[in-house]
């Protein structure tokens, strides 16, 4: 069983130290040891569970409330489809590697731009214990090593779940400090994180929009910010009232909490007539509070009045903003003003509508016809997802694999200088 | 001539708005655009070089030393050369609108990855003007608007040069807003485009290793760090004598300011009875100080000692630092202590220290058997250099470009829902 540094400082270093093994793993390599890292945990399973325990009883003492134990509960099923999606990650396609550019200089020097893995990737993430599994096997896969901070509510079932990730690093002899956990320093582990600059390459915040503020705000680290979604849909005036209607009701009600979800409708003056009716009884039906503004209200006497808060909230429940907009112009302009810039779809018949939307909305996923809720990584097929960048430096929308490497140029040449 | 809004929020906010037009542009007319704005820039050569008259006029007063106002100075010629760069880069290929990647769902989603622009890119540099008129069209072929942030050393040159390109982008039908600067605000401008997240989509630092820092601890929003370069050559055991003579030579002696130019040498002991002798003579005959260790100055009277300092410094003079090492593991390991991650090269005739040596060092350019000044979006055929990224995000090594894109996906649907 290996040893766990003292300080969070020792702990930095060796990951890096550990980061330069990992990252000169090959891709076979790599999966044994990720079979074996999921093998480890559900070998482990009575320990995890009874270190769960821990955690749902402390949670249960400070009346965190049913929905937060659910997320932080884990029993033998968990356990085994947490070990199961870390098999998937270890038969993915190994992202390090492949050659992005090659270049040949008039002077014969030979350039490629491969992929290489970050180095060490740090996250800071709340709540769920299996993000701890999940970002550690994506890390790893990709050649990374990984440092982790969660939330204090999970934090027997992370140090668990760290230490027997540990233990099967050591078994496989791999050096065990690829994977860190700071949990035990508390907000100073945190904190040591974001000014980690030379030590942690890249910084992914997990969680609450809150908690995504502060490490973009306080880190010196360069960061992925991911998460926030209030996301809009734009009912046209030429759209097809069962697609509006099944569109809006799926990205509401199929996963209220997720940031996918659909959280603003808005719908052309031309259509309300024809479509807003229907689409409204649909989603009240389905037990979702409609808060609209005068017109929506005038439509269904069950709409309560939206005030200017509405526009700019991700709910992350069964509550729905709809707004009635006088055009596409204005459609756009709500979205400019309040979009967190993580997904918009437009239902229209209308070629020229459709174009524009796509052209000018600034998200990070822009839908025609479909539902919010397919801008995810697994649906998107790249088999696991890092998160969701809502920033636009080095990864927008879904990210893979792929996107927790960084490039270098190798360069091959026979003593060309510089004339 | 168009008015300059008074506060810096307003102007980041102009330039948002201006943003969205500049995005939406096509090839030919962002073309047009960048070739009156150099016609702008050249008819105006007078006004630029009065202008110009006025910060040597300040520079001198402050004896800011014969150096730096070189670097400021701008003659006729010069201006017609910003105008001819200014050419160059409206005639390459628009980096908007390229499919980086093509999916359709099982469903028959049909999802695109294309690049977009930024929006506004923002830019905190030092001294010279010319980095004025640059960024800026590089920012505008990419659809991008900017906000400068210049030094004050060259605040009249850079006042004139932004109200000639504003004022050519008025004539040419397009929101001048879409260029701006904060210069007149000190350093409450520069640190309102650190701070300014939601309307500053990147920030591009350019200048010496303290500003890039400042910017890199302090900003909020995304940054791409560039240009720190500590840079290294090792010369392997089985180094060609003519090879490593000539590499070091014009990567130390060629351009001895840049961040590409060498800075620390390192010999494989094997080699240096052979080697070093010729090596030293040759940099020191080109009036170069060499700092060595006690091997490197038993070897030659003429080099001085080097301090623990020595190894860390990025001279950017006619200096270099030569330690003689026990293998090629030494020579990572200094690697590994005092790189800045830019370049670093090999001479080698030994594949299996090549291998080594490309895999296991973490630069954004690693080279075999060439000068590390080929290290430069010009010579990597990139036809324009935004800078050269030392960081693992976004951009690695020489950023032309399609390095001030992002990215966004597209999905054309038929009403699909997620099950």
């Amino acid at each position: 069983m290996s040893v766990i540094a003292a300080s969070v400082d020792e702990r930095l270093r060796l990951a890096k130290d550990a980061a330069r093994e990992i990252g000169l793993l090959d891709s076979a390599r790599k999966t044994a040891l990720l079979r074996a890292v999921a093998d480890a945990v559900e070998a482990a399973t009575d320990e995890i569970v009874a270190a769960n325990a821990e955690d749902l009883e402390r949670g249960r003492a400070d009346a965190i409330g049913e929905a937060l134990l659910d997320r932080l509960r884990l029993d033998a099923g968990r356990v085994a489809a947490l070990a199961a999606a870390v098999r998937d990650v270890a038969d993915l396609p190994d992202p390090v590697g492949r050659v992005l550019d090659t270049r040949t200089l008039p002077n014969g020097l030979a350039l490629q731009k491969v992929a290489v893995p970050f180095g060490v990737v740090g996250s800071i993430y709340e709540a769920r214990p299996n993000v701890t599994v999940d970002i550690a096997s994506l890390a790893l896969r990709s050649g990374n090593a990984v440092v982790l901070r969660g939330g204090s509510a999970a934090q027997s079932s992370n140090a668990t779940l760290v230490r027997v990730m540990r233990d099967a690093l050591s078994a496989q002899g791999v050096d065990p400090e690829a994977i860190q956990s700071v949990d035990d320093f508390g907000r100073d582990g945190a904190r040591a994180l974001m000014n980690a600059r030379g030590l942690i390459d890249v910084l992914v915040p997990r969680g609450s929009a809150g908690l995504i503020e502060t490490v973009v705000t306080e880190s010196t680290v360069p960061v992925i910010e991911t998460g926030a979604g209030v996301v809009h849909i734009v009912v046209d005036a030429s759209a097809r009232a069962d697609w509006a209607r099944d569109i809006v009701l799926n990205a509401k009600t199929q996963r209220p909490s997720v940031c996918n979800a659909v959280e603003t409708v808005l719908v052309h003056r031309d259509a309300a007539d024809r479509l807003l009716p229907e689409l409204l009884a649909s989603v009240i039906d389905a037990g979702v509070t409609v808060h609209g503004d005068e017109a929506t209200r005038a439509t269904d006497s069950r709409v309560v009045p939206a005030t200017d808060d509405d526009w700019a909230r991700e709910y992350g429940t069964l509550d729905l903003a709809v707004r009635v907009v006088d055009d596409l112009d204005e459609a756009l302009a709500h979205i400019r003003r309040y979009s967190t810039q993580h997904t918009e779809s437009i239902i229209t018949d209308d070629q020229s509508a459709a174009d524009r939307f796509l052209a000018e909305v600034d998200s990070a996923v822009v839908l025609v016809n479909a539902s919010t809720r397919f801008t995810d990584g697994g649906e998107f097929g790249f088999g696991a997802e890092v998160g969701i960048s809502t920033q636009k430096l080095h990864a927008r929308g879904p990210m893979g694999l792929a996107e927790l490497t960084s490039t270098k140029w190798l360069g091959r040449g026979g003593g060309q200088v510089r004339a």
